[in-house]
């Protein structure tokens, strides 16, 4: 049993097997012919776990079994399918009532598939033998070993979706609570702009142009739109570590494209940094979300991924953006790489984004009037938010009412009409067959109704409360994006005593001042595009939510005029 | 203070501070100004209270009190009534619809009248002073002072309505329990009449005929019908002691009667004695109940009665009973109380109501044919009483569901939505009139729902459960029905040792074997009675229930149509 010094820190994925090591240790490989990139080793405690083969250098010469299959690691094998595969592919659009299908149905086709869609879309070209190998720290490529995002249990639906079981969460402000915007290499503070020699100005300028309601972005003629769908699992390292990944379909190109979790992570990270002073960027759905269906869950991650690019697509500044364009269209692996690594050194992030945006040709704000605008936005928000969680409250609890106790009410109901119905018929007196025909149908009615009443959650309530959870991110996003205005404004008070101690020139004044109208010329043009679309959101989701109940009520009704009709007349 | 000798035994009735005195005991009177024929006295323990005048023979002279009015007892006022008095005279007729008005509809007419209708209704023509004043023992009238029936405080829904408070019933099985029949002068057995030398037939016979079904009653070509109706407030002794009148209006005359509630007791205890071992007669609606509002005790009770007199009339051989005619259509006072002497000294009760039956023509059923028919009934009547009774069971807990939660649930989501509505109200942005009016009007509508969730159980659950409720208390009596008949066969079985030990004569045992036959076809009768009144029933009260619980959806589906047409078409 050799040796091995361990070169980096591992920490152990709970549940997999795995052993926590520290760099400096020593450990002993206990088994060297796991494969796919793993080894077995002990530390000085006697604990034993796996560990990636490249984090630890042997101290004897004993090495290079990493490619050797281990003929006992079988494939992860998913809970089967349910029998409903017929509708899967187009079950995962964009549109919302595809999500009205059973809800197992779009596990069909990549339960079955684990290895094959894997293998031939991975884009690492080293690991010959086993393409999902793991690669180790050193290889300088995307496919880190961070797959335990893409194997997260499942989810259910909001009572769960929000209680991440553990803390491996790399963004520390998570779905829908504040986060805190930092930008490695930038002072957070707004005078890095407002103090700023900016950069002649380039070509990707952002325009605040006047249009009815005041201050609005430049919007394009035409909005790319985008369809996320067909989550395909694969699998690396013999089925030991598992993804799911993503079509995305741009309407521009109608080409689809690739992606997994942690690619949309990538992007979100981009988008944060380069616009979240001026812009909202809402996190993407939980990465790490509990639940009893793995089906569920990746049905539910998709169509959360999907609002969120939909929503990206909507906002003219950032579906315009160069990182966005090159996630919807990027050609081939290499086109990507280059991307990615020219979005990774933009410098044009942070509060720096404001240098890129051209106020709209009317006068400066006055600094007074830009906070007052400040000040009325961040109400607002808040009590949006507000108003916003409450109606996630009163929602959750209806949903878990309706798939709760008054289901099991009208079962119950639905079953003392049949019991009584079987009692009336053991009688033994003639006659009664059309009454107690007629019970057993209401009963029989009335346990549709209990199903009928438990789905209908998913039919509309699942829709409402998927628009409020979003605007409950956006707004989530606010006093971040408020707060940095406040502090330009902040600082431009603080300015008159600079001036007045010679610690500011008068014309340094007069630039901040210009400054901080430009970043309330974008406020105001990023609150009118929150406001037209919560317009436009509220009002599709309302009419979706209100024609569905009318539906709900009116088909109850219908099955019990037909209970009623089997009843003899008097 | 005067002593006084105690001539009867008196209980107090509990909260209405009297004094609980024993016949021999002697007490001191400490207050002969009472009126209303009470006097305060205090027992040897230094204990007291209120007890009747006439109970007691005054030491001393002085007495003749009874008749002074005490200036400092007022009339008990009533908590004044909703001013919905316009439909209150036609609310409470044998109409099941007419339960669905206000629920305080009802109250106006009689708590507007404490005195005065009691005042001219009362029978007792020996109070001159107060026409209500207690009369005491001595008086060989029917008022007696037995109202503390009349005064209990009122009764909610179905989860209070079996929750007498006190132990004061007079009788020991109350509503929906089994009761047990004792006559007092007769045995209990069925031998006093299986061994009997019955009188010469006269002309009261019960006949049980050969029907499609089998054994069947002789039903009278036109069904009396009555309608229980416009309960009335009287008050007694000033006030202390009120009671509810009700006019019973039977089809046959369309002249009103008036009756209180112990006098449908006293005609429930005459049916139960004369029929009770032959036909279940189910027991009145509990007499004492508890709950929030006096009308609507008063309302619950007047449709319980209402609901038992009805089923009363639809039994012919207890609507033909000249008991029962007594009580629908008595003249006057003298021939009420001529009729109710009668009616006590009657003799055919008990299991000797079975010698006023004639069988039908055909041959005398072998006791073990009755011994087996008798326990299809009984099996058939326990499993029916099981249904029900889980029937009630789930209709109570839809109710409180729907009228506790529910209502609720739909009033919280009727405010979020029109706060949120609110909120965006204030958001300073152009145009979304039309949204936010759309969504106040949702939420209103969710506020109505709220309201109409709640309101339904009355107009449609209640009378299922008021019907199964009534077969709850029909089925507790069975078994008390069926015992009588189960103690016949015995006898029979019996018999043969008898005749072996020659304490029998042969002639004897073929006696009570004619006898088991004719008990066993008044059974036949009783069920197949029983069954018809059961599928009529059943039909029309599910009918009743499955068209409003559609009006029910409707009236939902239409209202949120209202509301869905207020958004912009999209």
């Amino acid at each position: 049993m050799a040796k091995a010094q361990v070169l980096y820190d591992f920490i152990a994925e709970p549940g997999n097997n795995e052993l926590t090591v520290e760099e400096g240790e020593t450990v002993t490989v206990t088994n060297q012919n796991i494969g796919g990139g793993w080894i077995e080793a002990q530390n000085s405690k006697g604990e034993r776990g796996l560990i990636p083969e490249e984090y630890i250098e042997l101290s004897s010469a004993l090495s290079g079994g990493g490619n050797v299959a281990a003929p006992d690691v079988v494939y992860e094998t998913f809970p089967s399918a349910p029998s409903n595969s017929s509708n899967s592919n187009q079950a995962s659009n964009g549109d919302w009532s595809a999500w009205n299908t059973d809800a197992s149905a779009n596990a069909s086709n990549w339960a079955a598939v684990p290895q094959a869609s894997g293998a031939g879309r991975t884009w690492n070209p080293s690991a010959q033998e086993h393409p999902q190998a793991y690669q180790g720290p050193g290889a300088v490529d995307d496919e880190e070993w961070d797959d335990e995002w893409d194997d997260g249990r499942s989810s259910g639906g909001y009572a769960e979706s929000e209680a991440g079981e553990e803390g491996t969460a790399s963004r520390a402000g998570t779905h829908g609570s504040t986060m805190k915007i930092k930008f490695p290499g930038f002072k957070s503070g707004p005078e890095v702009y407002l103090l700023a020699k900016l950069p002649p100005k380039g070509k990707d300028r952002i325009p605040v142009c006047l249009g009815q309601v005041g201050p609005v972005w430049l919007y394009p003629e035409s909005q790319v739109e985008c369809v996320v769908a067909d989550p395909k699992k694969g699998s690396k390292m013999y089925g030991l570590k598992s993804y799911i990944e993503y079509q995305v379909i741009p309407s521009t190109t109608n080409r689809p494209v690739n992606h997994r979790y942690k690619h949309f992570d990538w992007l979100y990270e981009r988008l944060l940094e380069k616009f979240g002073s001026a812009i909202p960027i809402p996190s993407l759905p939980d990465k790490q979300v509990t639940g009893r269906f793995e089906e569920e869950f990746i049905k539910m991650r998709m169509e959360r991924l999907q609002g969120w690019v939909t929503r990206m697509c909507r906002h003219p500044i950032v579906s315009n953006s160069e990182v966005f364009q090159l996630f919807l269209t990027y050609k081939d692996e290499k086109d990507w790489k280059m991307g990615k690594r020219r979005a990774e050194k933009d410098e044009t992030v942070g509060v720096m984004i404001f240098s890129a945006i051209d106020s709209p040709e009317s006068p400066d704000l006055e600094p007074a009037e830009a906070e007052q605008k400040c000040e009325t936005f961040s109400r607002f928000t808040r009590s949006m938010d507000d108003g916003v969680k409450e109606l996630l409250n009163v929602g959750q609890e209806h949903w878990k009412r309706c798939t709760g106790p008054l289901q099991k009410e009208y079962q119950r109901i639905g079953k003392a009409f049949q019991n009584l119905s079987s009692i009336f018929n053991s009688s033994g007196y003639q006659g009664e067959g059309t009454l107690t025909d007629a019970l057993t149908m209401t009963g029989k009615t009335y346990e549709e109704i209990a199903q009928i009443v438990a789905e209908q959650p998913k039919k509309d309530l699942h829709f409402l409360m998927e628009t409020s959870n979003e605007y409950k991110g956006l707004l989530g996003c606010f006093p971040d994006t408020i707060g940095v205005h406040k502090a330009a404004i902040e600082k431009v008070k603080e300015a008159d005593k600079m001036v007045a101690t010679s610690r500011l020139t008068p014309q340094d004044k007069l630039i901040m001042i210009k400054r901080v109208s430009i970043m309330s010329y974008a406020l105001q043009a990023e609150m009118n595009h929150f406001h037209s679309n919560r317009i436009y959101d509220y009002n599709r989701v309302m009419q979706l939510y209100l024609e569905e109940q009318v539906k709900f009520y009116e088909t109850i009704a219908v099955k019990l005029r037909q209970a009623l009709s089997q009843f003899t007349t008097l």
